[in-house]
């Protein structure tokens, strides 16, 4: 945080409004009227609106003992505008409420937002609209996300098809073996507060938590590819929990392959630290914030140019139910273990 | 409170999300997609779309040892839509996320569903999605409502003209006087549990804080009778704060009077039991959710059939500030006490 320390509550809800939003650059035609009245205006004419929102609670989703603030307002953006690439559909604006105890100062309040105007701008959204009141305890961020998509373009989970392949994008589990190491450090320090940090090292798996990105790309190289799947989510409570929910709502089963699931050399080396195993925090982790989509297998040959995609496998009939062949050439139901079985709570 | 306690978090976060929405019948073709995928899909082809957001906490902006869920439910979609309607707008869908500790039971949030769906019933919107998760401490609610507009008809704060007449609705400030009367009664409980509460005769004014209803027939009737305001907003925080929005945002002055104001019989004998003025309290009350609105002086026959609106004064050359004409002839300037000021915060 700042040294500095502005007391917000001497500013009242509409100077704090005004001061945090004073410097917003509109980016979207479709934006008619943003921050300031009783509520924003769009226009998305010929198009689909698409609509998400989050809440994020300091305690349950984030610490702030060691998430910088600015970090934390990127990632409340992102992980909405994740939501609407999940739909195969284009972010266009956000609306942002906190509450705010009164322990946070105006400077550490910019510190966040300055994280989300910086998401904003990578993402092209405008912020509309929000509301800001006190909190009696603890940091609570709402977001909720609007995007467009061209009429009856958006991907819903339900629409895989047996014969399908099954594909994800980047890498997976090394959020959460960010998570331990940030944790096991934040024990020492509770322990002996005169130790510094030893994450040397760590930045990827690390910086994967603290500022995830959501997938942009992939969705502008499905468009310019011409490729329309037939079901996607994001990946926010793991590989194995986002597989289940499309095969459940697809009428499906499936089959992966250990050896297929993208994992980072950086996290594996800190998954063996931990002496975990790297495929369960593939699979189990969460917060990868990649995408998970489906396609027909006449499509393969378009993905092969896009390193940045995986075939994990594909989907099958429901009653062959959902499984994982591992490297060993074992087979095992896939179960929706998620992120809170790795939590211990 | 039911006497029945299912343990929420025994269900997981798609089990309660499933169980508390699956009986949503959907009310408006724009809505394409709702619940249950990452995002809902929104169809507004030839209008624009209005969105807005609002936070509510416990201990801050409600107190449940006195409200009723069901009633709290009801009262957090009308806080949203209210905000619709003071664009001019339609509402038709919203998202809810709400976050609650584990004291909550399946039975108390189906009472605040309830109350959820009767205002999504009476407002005709669908809730198209959201997200439910654990709170530390604290009931945590936040709802987007989503609206539509015909092109350009959306009403701003900011275009209120010299000569232009000042309109509200329905009366002010019985909220605020109701929730006098269940602060008081809380201390009486506190102090001696064994008192019942008397709130003999004050069903209107706690109605109106624990139940309030949005305009959406004052909407309906400007629509009808082909008046378009110049400026319009939502009374949520008091008939003075709210009329010094709008001047300063047109960049106009104002006169009022103060016989004009509108307040109800029970309001007025509600406030004498406490020895306040009744016309602080629709002034400085807030709560009302009543619409504030500015339309030139031509349009004043078109109003007189709505006994639901009132003509409260007229706007003036900015220079001229913001003033009040008491009963009493005297002049006085305008100032915006606002909700807080009596909350000794």
């Amino acid at each position: 945080m700042s040294e500095q320390h502005t007391d917000v509550s001497s500013m009242g809800e509409f100077g704090l409004i005004h001061h945090l939003t004073k410097n917003i650059d509109i980016q979207n035609v479709s934006t008619i009227l943003g921050v300031g009245d009783d509520a924003a205006v769009i226009d998305h004419f010929g198009k689909q609106t698409v609509i998400t929102t989050d809440l994020l609670l300091e305690g349950v989703h984030f610490d702030l003992s060691y998430t910088p603030l600015k970090h934390l307002g990127y990632k409340s953006v992102v992980v909405n505008v994740s939501d609407i690439y999940a739909m195969n559909a284009i972010p266009t604006q956000i609306t942002l409420s906190i509450g705010l105890s009164n322990r946070f100062s105006l400077e550490a309040l910019e510190e966040f937002y300055e994280g989300v105007y910086a998401a904003c701008d990578q993402y092209g959204v405008d912020l509309v609209g929000g509301d800001t009141c006190t909190s009696k305890k603890g940091f609570v961020i709402s977001v909720t996300a609007i995007g467009e998509v061209a009429p009856d373009k958006y991907v819903k989970r339900s629409g895989a098809k047996k014969g399908d392949l099954l594909c994800c994008t980047g890498d997976l589990g090394a959020a959460y073996v960010g998570l331990l190491f940030l944790e096991r450090e934040k024990r020492i320090f509770l322990e002996s507060p005169g130790v510094q940090p030893d994450l040397e090292g760590e930045a990827y798996v690390i910086g994967r938590l603290l500022k995830p990105e959501a997938r942009k790309d992939i969705i502008q190289f499905l468009a310019d590819s011409d490729i329309q799947p037939t079901s996607m989510m994001d990946i926010s409570d793991g590989l194995s929990s986002e597989i289940l929910h499309i095969c459940e709502q697809s009428g499906v089963g499936c089959q992966i392959y250990e050896e297929k699931i993208p994992v980072s050399e950086d996290m594996k080396a800190a998954a063996y630290k931990f002496e975990i195993d790297p495929t369960a925090c593939a699979l189990s982790g969460g917060e990868d914030y990649e995408l998970l989509f489906t396609l027909p297998q006449s499509e393969y040959d378009k993905l092969v140019l896009n390193e940045q995609i995986s075939v994990i496998g594909y989907m099958t009939e429901a009653s062959e139910g959902a499984h994982i062949i591992t490297k060993g050439g074992n087979k095992h139901a896939i179960t929706a273990q998620g992120w809170n079985a790795f939590k211990n709570r």
